[in-house]
C-alpha cells in the first residue's frame, strides 16, 4: 500500500496519440511560453498589501484575456469582496470526466528588498531558472496548466476531458472570500476531480504527488504596558516593560527541547505507526537534503524525529514578526506601551483550529504578567488535509508524471498548508490531486523566488498528459467511490 | 548629615538687593518669556534623526542669536563632527567665581506621534502646561537661565557672577563630541562650579537637588539565522528562528523574579546603609507616588526594594525595541533571516561600563543557541555619578531654590543618566549643581511632554537667586575643597 507507484509497464502500453502532437506544438513554443510567463510575474500582485490593489485586479483581467485568447470559453473576471476570481471553462467532451484547474494568481510580499539579487517583479533567466515573485508560488506553476490547455487546444485541435479553470486572487492571504464563491458557484464549479499544481518535488528527476498538508492558524499577540511612555532612566527597573513580557512569554512557547509547551497542544496529534513513517523515511528527504535545500546550517525542533517529519507530522510554531519600541533611526530611551507579535501555527491531523485557538488564548491568559493586557487576534484558520493515495485521478497523475517526467513519483506529504485542498474537498466533494512542479530550492515566500524552466516545461507536458489519462476513463470510473469518505480532511 | 537642609533663617537675614530688580524684570515678562520658549520648542531639533540635521542647525544658530540679544558676549556656534555647540560669556566679576552653565538643545524624537494631542513641535498652552518636544527636556530647562541672565542683565543691568555658558545639540545621542571639545577647550571653559537644569523636582512645591545620577550603557543585539527567508510551512519545526531564539534570549537577561540574571553584573553594586535608605526612604518618593506619576497600574522589578530604590541605587535593563520579520501590512509566512534588539542598561555605583559590556557579551554568546550567530553593538556608555550633598555650592542651590519656590529643597537621586555630568567632573573638575525643575509627569521622552509654566517662572527666579548667591562668595570659598576628591565618579 505504501510502495512507490510503479507505472512504467502501464504506460508503455497505452495509446497516447491524443496528445502527441499537442506536446510537439508545445515544445515549438517554449521561448513564447517563457516570455508569456514573464508578463504574468511582472504584476506585483500582492494581496497582503493593499496599495498594490490596482496590480492584482490588472493581473485577473490580464489572465482572463489570456484564458480567451488561447480559446477557452465563458471567461469569467468574478468580483469578491477582496480579489477577483478568474474563471474559464471548455466543456465539450460529453461522457468524458470533468477536471477543475484550481491555481492563484496573487503572491507573497517581496520584503526585504534589499536581498533580491535582481528586482522581484522584473523576471530574469539566470542559468536555467527563471527569477521573479511568484515564478514558482503559483504563477509559473498555474502557468503549466494554461499552457497544456492551449497546446490541447491549438496542436490538439480538443480537450480530452471537459476543464474548468479556477484561478484566484487571495490565497497568499488565507483565501477569505474563496468559500462563499465556492458555495455560491457549485453547480458552476461541478467536477469529478480538481488538480493544483502549488506543491513541490524533491528535484527535477524525481517527480512526486502531495498526499498530505499541513494546516495552520495565525495570531496576532498584542501586549499593553502602562499608558504612556516612560524615561527608561528614570523609571527602568521599577515598572514592567511590555515588550519584554512578549519575549518572555514568547519564550514560554516551547521548552528547552524544542517541543511546543501549550498546555493540550498535541493532545490530538496523530501518531503514525511504524509502517507509514517507513515509507515517509524510505521515499522523503533526509534531513541532510533538507538542511541544504534550506542553506541551513543545522536543524532544530522536537526530538525524536526527523527533519521531515517535524516539517509534516509534527505541528509548528513560527514567530513571523515582532514589532515594538521605537523603530526610527539611533536609540530611544524609554519603556515602550506595546508590542505585537505575530505567530504562524502549523496544525497536523487530527488537530483542530478552533481547538488550538482556545488552548493558545488560554494559556497566553495564564503566562501573561499581571499587569499586562493582552489582545489576541485569530486570522485564516485552515485544516490539515489528508488524501487517499490510491485515488484512480492520483493514479493517472502518477502516469502523467512518468512521462513527463521519465520517473515514477513518490507520495509526500508537505508542511505547508494550500488552505483552498480543505474547501475542495469540503464545498465541492472533489478528490485534490495535488501535482507539484516546484523545487525545494525555489525559495517560495522568500527572497530570489525562481522556477525551474525544465519543471515548466515538463510540467506542460505532464498537464497535458494528465489531461489525457483522465480522458481515457469513463466519468463513472472516477467516482466510483464517495469522495467524502476517502479524502479525510482532518 | 542626610537631614533635608532649613536654610530659611539664613535666608531672611540675607541680603538680595542685587536680585530684586532682577525679579522684577522677570514678573513683567512672562507673556514675552513664553512665546521666545514657544519659539525655541518649534524646531524639531530631533539629534538621532539625521533627516533634522538643518533643524538643529538653524536651532543653534536661533539660540546663538538669542543669547546675543540678551546681551552675552563672545557667542559661538562651535562646529563639530557632529551638531553645534553654542558657547557665550559674560566675564565682568573680577574676583567672583564663574559659573559654568550647561544645557542641550536638541531633543529625543517625538514617534509615535499618533499618540500626541497636538504636534510636538507646535508648543500649545492648556492648563498651567505648555505642551511640546523638549518643552521641559531640556529646552525649557535650558531657557530658565538664559532668561535669568537676561533679567540679571536688563533688569538688574549687570552679573553678580562671571557667567560661561554651555549648549550642546547631542545630549540626547550620548554627547559624542562633548568630550574632545571639552578637552580642547579646558581654558576657556575653566569656572568654579558647573549648573545643570535638566532633572526633576517631585512636585511644583517640593524643589530638589540631585545629587545621584544613574550611569548607562547601550546594546544593539542582532541575530542571524539561516540565511534565506524560509517558508514556515514548508520548514517550520525542523529550523531555528532568530526571532524566537532573540525572544529566548530577552527572556534570559531577567530571573523569574525580576532580577538581572547576567552572572556578575550585581558584583559591583554598592550596598546603602540603613541610614542612607532610611533618608532615601523619608525624602523620596514614595511607590505609590511613582505609580501615579508614571500612570502605571503596578510596579516591577528587584524584590526587596521600594521603587525609588529600584530606579536610583538598583541597576536596571529595558528593552527598547525589537524589529523581527515581516513588518509590512497583513503576515508574511516565513521564519525571518535576522532579529535585532536594542537594549538599555542603567548603572549604579560602582558598576563600570566596560565591565557590563564585557559582561554581558559573555553571557550572550553563552545563551546563544548553536547554529545562530550574533552581533552586538555597544553604544554611548556613562558611568554613574554621585555629588557631595555638603558643598557650598549645592548649598548656595539650597538657598535660591528655597527663595524660588518657597520651600526648603530635598536631596533626591534620579534614576537618569546625565553624560554631561560625569564629563564635567572628569574633564573640567568642576562640581556640578542639578537644579532641575522639570516635574515627574512632564512625560519628557514620551508623548505630550509638557513643562509646568509657574515652574518655568519660579526656575528663572531660582537663576538669579542662585548666581546672585554664588556672587556672594568670594572665588577661594567655592574651591576650597579640592573637587576631584568629593565629587566622586563612579
Amino acid at each position: 500500500m505504501f510502495a512507490t507507484v510503479d507505472t512504467s509497464m502501464e504506460f508503455s502500453s497505452l495509446a497516447l496519440n491524443s496528445s502527441t502532437s499537442a506536446i510537439a506544438y508545445c515544445r515549438k513554443h517554449h521561448g513564447r511560453f517563457v516570455a508569456e510567463l514573464e508578463e504574468f510575474i511582472r504584476f506585483p500582485s500582492i494581496s497582503a498589501q493593499v496599495q498594490h490593489n490596482g496590480d492584482i485586479r490588472r493581473c485577473a483581467e490580464w489572465l482572463a484575456g489570456h484564458l480567451q485568447k488561447i480559446g477557452m470559453e465563458r471567461v469569467v473576471v468574478f468580483p469578491t469582496r477582496g480579489y477577483p476570481i478568474v474563471y474559464a471553462e471548455k466543456c465539450h467532451a460529453p461522457g468524458k470526466p470533468t477536471v477543475l484547474i484550481y491555481g492563484h494568481y496573487d503572491v507573497q510580499p517581496a520584503e526585504p528588498l534589499i536581498e533580491w539579487q535582481s528586482p522581484p517583479f522584473e523576471p530574469v533567466i539566470r542559468g536555467e531558472d527563471l527569477y521573479g515573485r511568484g515564478a514558482s508560488d503559483d504563477k509559473g506553476q498555474l502557468f503549466t496548466h494554461v499552457k497544456a490547455l492551449e497546446a490541447l487546444l491549438r496542436g490538439g485541435r480538443r480537450l480530452p476531458v471537459n476543464v474548468k479553470c479556477l484561478f484566484e486572487g487571495e490565497e497568499e492571504i488565507g483565501s477569505p472570500n474563496l468559500p462563499a464563491f465556492m458555495i455560491a458557484n457549485r453547480r458552476l464549479l461541478a467536477a469529478d476531480c480538481a488538480v493544483i499544481s502549488d506543491t513541490q518535488i524533491p528535484a527535477a528527476g524525481q517527480p512526486a504527488i502531495t498526499y498530505a498538508l499541513r494546516g495552520s492558524i495565525n495570531f496576532e499577540l498584542e501586549i499593553f504596558g502602562q499608558k504612556r511612555e516612560l524615561h527608561s532612566g528614570v523609571l527602568g527597573g521599577a515598572i514592567h516593560n511590555p515588550l519584554q513580557a512578549l519575549c518572555e512569554m514568547i519564550a514560554q512557547m516551547h521548552d528547552q527541547a524544542g517541543r511546543i509547551a501549550i498546555p493540550g497542544f498535541y493532545d490530538r496529534v496523530r501518531r503514525w505507526d511504524a509502517k507509514e513513517r517507513a515509507y515517509m523515511n524510505r521515499v522523503g528527504p533526509s534531513d541532510e537534503k533538507i538542511l541544504q535545500d534550506a542553506g541551513a546550517a543545522m536543524g532544530w525542533g522536537e526530538p525524536g524525529y526527523s527533519l521531515y517529519e517535524r516539517t509534516t507530522i509534527r505541528p509548528a510554531i513560527t514567530v513571523t514578526a515582532i514589532h515594538g519600541g521605537y523603530q526610527g533611526s539611533g536609540a530611544k530611551a524609554a519603556i515602550p506601551t506595546r508590542a505585537v507579535a505575530k505567530l504562524n501555527f502549523r496544525l497536523v491531523p487530527d488537530q483542530d483550529p478552533q481547538e488550538i485557538d482556545r488552548l493558545f488564548r488560554k494559556y497566553v491568559a495564564k503566562i501573561t504578567p499581571p499587569g499586562m493586557r493582552i489582545r489576541i487576534r485569530t486570522f485564516a484558520s485552515s485544516r490539515p488535509v489528508l488524501i487517499d493515495r490510491n485515488h484512480p485521478a492520483l493514479m493517472a497523475a502518477a502516469r502523467a508524471y512518468h512521462q513527463g517526467f521519465g520517473a515514477a513519483p513518490i507520495f509526500l506529504r508537505n508542511g505547508g498548508t494550500i488552505p483552498v485542498v480543505g474547501l475542495i474537498q469540503e464545498i465541492l466533494h472533489l478528490p485534490v490531486v495535488l501535482m507539484g512542479f516546484g523545487l525545494p530550492d525555489d525559495a517560495i515566500h522568500g527572497a530570489n523566488e525562481k522556477f525551474y524552466l525544465p519543471n515548466f516545461f515538463n510540467g506542460i507536458e505532464t498537464g497535458i498528459r494528465f489531461l489525457t489519462a483522465i480522458g481515457q476513463r469513463q466519468h463513472a470510473s472516477l467516482v466510483r467511490r464517495d469522495n467524502r469518505q476517502i479524502f479525510v480532511t482532518q
